[in-house]
């Protein structure tokens, strides 16, 4: 990042903020290469989520950033109904450990692709699921907060599934 | 947040982030709200980190924070070799849970002083353990950088206190 050194406030804040996003979903890439399938049907603590649950919960989430940020189309909406609508043992039928670590990465690939090519005052652009009129009001409702938030949602879970190493 | 309508970008993304470290610590002053001293004393998962460990090791690294941020010395610096430097169940005497609890907010309620009469501009100064050659080099070591690690951490390990409800 020396580049940063003579660069502007908005482009050096933005990366600070999509560094942080990186940081915790690596994280999450290298804490399941470390974890096995049967970990992952464990749960993190007694009667809590499983691991496979919040592998879900945790793609849904990012599929919906794709959207939100105006990336284009969520690319499994149907993960939504299964690990955000729904708790975890609600007797849906899961799509099976090795599709669900293929979506996720895919997922995370095509984050980080659109996340490359943003420009940083884009970040600063209303999120799509906020109306033109309400993103006058509130100025806060941009893209950049759904980045922060879905970050602090990530380290969030990170914290519960390092408990199945 | 409707004064940043006409505002400046850093100002704007300062406070977007100062609200998510607002956020995560109002969730856990909520969370312990509810849990009983009984309850910290649990651990969060079978012979993992007990609540009570994870409320000094919070509490601890605000107060790194204080003195990261150029706001002083820290409050408490006793609580380190006990929370930070050393693993739960590691025989050192711990604090009484009134004391620690009190401890929590006391510093939290510091770091919020502070943190409200910061200027935009001073998120981007090094913080205070980085020398002026390898801010130079490196213009991410700042003091935004400090409130957005430890913001992740502190959701980290909200989502692991979140079990003991």
């Amino acid at each position: 990042m020396s580049d940063l050194k003579n660069s502007d406030p908005l482009l050096l804040t933005t990366q600070l903020y999509i560094s942080a996003w990186l940081l915790s979903n690596r994280r999450l890439h290298n804490l399941m290469i470390k974890l096995s399938e049967e970990d992952m049907y464990r749960e993190i603590s007694p009667e809590r989520n499983r691991g496979i649950y919040l592998l879900g919960h945790l793609t849904s989430t990012t599929d919906t950033m794709i959207e939100l940020l105006g990336f284009g189309a969520k690319i499994h909406p149907e993960l939504d109904s299964i690990f955000v609508s729904a708790p975890d043992k609600s007797g849906k039928i899961f799509p099976g450990y090795g599709i669900l670590r293929d979506n996720w990465e895919k997922i995370n690939e095509i984050m980080l692709e659109h996340i490359e090519a943003m420009k940083p005052e884009q970040w600063l652009e209303k999120h799509t699921s906020v109306s033109e009129d309400d993103f006058k009001k509130d100025p806060t409702r941009n893209k950049l907060n759904v980045l922060i938030s879905r970050t602090n949602h990530q380290n969030y879970h990170l914290g519960q599934l390092a408990l199945l190493l």
